[in-house]
């Protein structure tokens, strides 16, 4: 079954729950960006002392935790496209597009190299 | 009109991107989600020397870098939702739900509060 | 042989570095917070597509990259306790002080659980 | 009084800390960056919905969790030289050099750009 977000719904939610609090005061891009970034690192404190293997095998707790702090990342990246006003489709699709130019096949294959250093061989 | 985020699509997309490069060697869990807070903090500082006012009014070139901050993040959250088979709309509806919860709007209005220490009031 | 920080003496070259700059107008600790995050962004991403044991044997390249960033790091922490009057010396006392008493040896050899997590056993 | 930190005595209590806890196991460079990462975003965390102006008058508790967040990083950013055999103050002597030179005074003075774009003015 195909798995679809609604968008549009999802930013009148937060508008409203925004709204409701009188948050909007709190809500300018500089802050979202800033709670953005404390909740992916939140999602990283999981990880932390996890080994690679550990983290392909999460217990119950931690995944549930995982899927918490994915949620609440998700939430403040609609609430900031909503401030912004961003197409987050249309950002996926064109940032897509430059990173299958940043990092082509034939130079990409099995390396973790970044872009700037893929150029130089 | 509705804007809908295809996650299906997205999901495979990404899947066949590092399917191509020999990537997934790389994308374990733990890895992901430090990328994904590198990219969070690629947003954090386009915005870390402006004032509140300022990050309101971007400018043409701060806001597309902005957007394709956010793209990446969102990739990258994406790739993670497949990687450890996460619904990203239900666990939005839940974790929606908690942050209802915890921030009541009677106590948590016009303050920006933890909900730690709206309890304790 | 010991090695010793002079902490006044950075403190000091941070100060004037700014002045000169007249970048005291940017530097309020909400922003300089910001900055010492992104910093320490940059150090994960030297590590982020690295496996645990290739993190214990950097190429000369990454240590020169890791020494840089936690250079910048250690910058920015010191140019954020100049700028709250923070006494480094006496927070790492009181603060190591805490940790032990959190991690108590008997509860924490040998387990990377968090502090919370431990007294529930 | 001229406040100066002893850095060797802080890796040593720090090398003894983990090694009473068995935590070396966990404590590859690899994680401690992300743990320093997690550390910093917690300072984020207490500025994040201050106005910069608030974040100049922290209150007593914040100011005290502030001290507490810094020593965190401080703590890791020692142990993490420890590990990886890094002087920090050869390292800010030659990190601040490079530093006065990407940012010359008569290019940075007033601007928060990045040194990449004072070049091309």
């Amino acid at each position: 079954m195909e798995k679809t977000l609604n968008i549009s719904m999802w930013q009148k939610r937060l508008e409203d729950f925004a709204k409701e609090r009188d948050w909007d005061q709190f809500h300018n891009p500089k802050n979202l960006a800033m709670a953005l970034s404390v909740e992916s690192s939140e999602l990283v404190e999981i990880f932390q002392w996890l080994s690679s293997e550990q983290s392909e095998n999460l217990d119950e707790k931690s995944l549930e935790n995982t899927t918490h702090e994915m949620a609440d990342i998700l939430l403040y990246l609609i609430r900031l496209s909503s401030k912004l006003n961003i197409d987050l489709e249309d950002a996926l699709e064109k940032k897509f597009e430059i990173n299958k130019s940043k990092y082509p096949v034939e130079l990409a294959r099995g390396t973790a190299k970044k872009y700037s250093e893929l150029k130089s061989e």
